[in-house]
């Protein structure tokens, strides 16, 4: 006879409601494959009334999560709700007190108290498993914790960030302004409540920081990461890219320095022919170095119902067969706490900045360049005509330090309109 | 206290080689992210005096791996030797009956001996795992047995030879006959020493049927998979696909169908534009269709010694954390024979004929491909003058059988000089 796993499902929103349907359609196939009746006993949310297009009759319901969390019949706790503290906070920390294993789809809170919450998990000798929160349906977690975990991970890089993908895409076919798609995706409702979590690359480097902690062997660090959203981005910026050979993408990119740890996440330039820069929409991709594995590469839906859903239940699945490795891939109480660094690897650079009609200002940019050691490969002023048309320079390899310092010495001349617009160039 | 798991390898080639190096360089991260020391306590290849680069003075010898496969001091059994049958299946047979663990590479052993070995291995209580033995260091086995077991798969596609792959792109880059390419492939050591395994697409077919087990719950089925090899391609074909925006790739797809599994491995043309025909030499591509996830795609080394080793080490890492799932995701002895059919699937296909110079030849194979019911997209002969110059014709889109039955009619008017070259095309 079957042994049997049963859920208390929190949050029956997208994500939830995805898992409801999973488990519904495919009872035969999942008991088959893990060996284990899978069910659920209870469900929380915030309106208990709501038609959710599935039929929630038969499960128990609970107002409180955190009384969900810690009923008798629940031997697995899946935390749906979303959000870094507040309920789902208070019920996964409920749920590991109480003996459960937790499931979650909710990088922010993972982001910010992962280290606190795998250390809990481990004392307590349950899972706490996450394979949702980072990139959706592509089984990014697994991969790295079990499937490459004989690796040295050397760098890890990623698009991640749907909504940027879209609004970047988006400003390049259809012309518009930052601004005009920033109101068409709120319209359409792609964005968040607090949409900075989005476009200011929060969200995605929610998901950047949880890699890093398995790549590396290092405590979450959210605080480290250096972060920086798309809204500077201008149409130009775009086209400029497009004639130079490139794609904007929002990339997350961690690696382990001689320093420290350096993650980033911000606007880049990816060659058009990279398969980074041919992400459309809601398609994330991550690429994996290691030094036995070489590249490997996972494309795949990063948001959405069943994708999200797909992954949960992989990690309900793996309970069910009775795995049970660390929520990071080694003990949390071994995690290292490593320094926060900027990479000192040298890229080109793409710059944009509007100069004031002075003569001589052009000259200035190039002194303060020269002077500070970066030279330049190519730089353009459309209509030669209109002195206030953007200069844009792209750059030889130097570091992200030799450049700041002559961005600084362009905004001592005081040619410069507006602070200069810089983006690395990585190109892979 | 560390627990210790300790391994007898047999084949010290390519993969033993790299699997010995990565636990020499790597003891305390091994250690460190399993709970579990892991050890090697023998060896086994052919000649015991060669130098192999690594240090193998510390591990007990034996000439017979059998031997090796059965000994107390061996938890699990790696079999790195290869051949469908042999030393490689008589130990792999003798360490399930032991009752140890089983790591393999070893594709061919497993395409015809994987459910015997799976019920075996499932009746004994030990692991039988395989991720090497499909496309190298892309962790696909395990995605697909767990990352992405919650999913119905409607279909998997891939390119996984690499020999294939470097032949066709050769051909194309350097303007060389297949035969040239395949003589320079064979000074560079990159053949097997039956040929036929890589050009044959029989390499590959034996990965595919191994995925479509574990996809569809089914037998693993070598002999039902249709396989056509790269031998027929000419530079024709590859510079005819190019100009109507194709490449030429050995192409697996599996599909569960209404009448039955779908299994097929030949040459296929994909838009120039698609991951997979951007894929060179040595790469793998795998593409997985789930009913939630959507399409999930992998891409990495496919073959070598880091990468090889990397998913070798992933398989044992695996047993030191206890991890014991079925062979093939679900118990072998549920596993469903079905019956092997040919996709009723339709898709547009290339035809390259050659005509004999006579009149009406050309009107006599539109007759017969009309009579048919296949009808013409576009069609082509170079230098109108050269009347025997090849025909290259691209129809919509019809099913195999329609496209065979027309086929046959134009072998019975006798125009055709050779039997037409057919080639699905492949739109994704
Ligand atoms: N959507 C995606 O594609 C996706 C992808 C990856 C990860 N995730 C993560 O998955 C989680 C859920 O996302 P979602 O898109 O499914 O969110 P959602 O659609 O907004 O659903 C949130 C659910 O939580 C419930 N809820 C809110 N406050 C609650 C409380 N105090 N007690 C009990 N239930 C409460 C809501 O109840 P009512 O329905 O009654 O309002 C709603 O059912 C988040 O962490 C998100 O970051 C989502
Ligand atoms: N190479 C790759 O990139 C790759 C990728 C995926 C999967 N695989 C699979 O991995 C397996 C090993 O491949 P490989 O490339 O490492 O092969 P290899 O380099 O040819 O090495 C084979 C090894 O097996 C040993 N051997 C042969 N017969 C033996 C016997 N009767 N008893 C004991 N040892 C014996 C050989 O001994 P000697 O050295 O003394 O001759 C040699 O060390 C194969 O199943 C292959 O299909 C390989």
């Amino acid at each position: 006879m079957a042994k049997s796993l049963r859920l208390g499902i929190a949050g029956l929103g997208t994500v939830g409601v995805g898992l409801i349907k999973i488990i519904q359609d495919n009872a035969d196939m999942l008991t088959m494959r893990t060996g284990t009746s899978i069910s659920i006993s209870a469900v929380s949310a915030r309106s208990a009334g709501k038609d959710r297009g599935v039929d929630i009759a038969a499960y128990a319901w609970e107002d409180d999560p955190v009384a969900l969390a810690t009923r008798d019949d629940v031997d697995v706790f899946v935390e749906l709700i979303g959000g870094d503290a507040g309920p789902a906070l208070a019920a996964t920390e409920a749920a590991i007190a109480a003996g459960k294993h937790v499931v979650t789809a909710n990088k922010a809170m993972l982001a910010l108290h992962g280290q606190a919450l795998a250390l809990a998990a481990e004392d307590a000798g349950v899972n706490l498993r996450f394979e949702a929160a980072v990139a959706g349906g592509i089984p990014i977690i697994k991969s790295l914790t079990e499937g490459l975990a004989g690796n040295n991970i050397t760098r890890i890089m990623g698009v991640m960030n749907g909504t940027c993908n879209y609004i970047l895409t988006r400003m390049e076919t259809a012309g518009l302004s930052y601004d005009e798609v920033f109101e068409e995706a709120n319209q359409l409702g792609y964005l968040e409540a607090d949409p900075n979590l989005d476009v200011g690359g929060i969200d995605a480097a929610h998901k950047l920081v949880l890699l890093s902690a398995i790549a590396f062997g290092t405590q979450v660090d959210f605080d480290g990461a250096v972060l920086e959203g798309i809204g500077r981005i201008t149409i130009e910026d775009i086209r400029a890219a497009g004639e130079m050979g490139y794609r904007i993408k929002l990339l997350g990119v961690t690696q382990m320095t001689d320093t420290g740890l350096s993650q980033t996440m911000r606007p880049c330039l990816v060659p058009q022919s990279s398969p980074l820069a041919q992400l459309d929409g809601g398609t994330n991709m991550i690429v994996v170095e290691g030094d036995s594995v070489g590249q490997v590469v996972l494309r795949g839906a990063g948001a959405g119902e069943g994708p999200t859903a797909s992954a949960v239940i992989g990690d309900v699945m793996d309970i069910a067969r009775g795995i049970n490795i660390p929520v990071f891939g080694q003990p949390a109480n071994t995690l290292k706490s490593a320094p926060a660094v900027q990479t000192a690897v040298e890229s080109p650079f793409y710059i944009r900045l509007n100069l004031r009609d002075e003569a001589g200002a052009m000259a200035q940019v190039s002194t303060a360049l020269a002077d500070a050691g970066v030279s330049i490969d190519r730089m353009r002023q459309d209509g030669q005509q209109d002195a206030t048309a953007p200069v844009l320079i792209e750059t030889h390899p130097t570091s992200r330090q030799t450049l700041n310092a002559a961005i600084k010495a362009i905004e001592v001349t005081g040619v410069a309109i507006h602070s200069p617009v810089v983006l690395r160039i990585e190109n892979l």
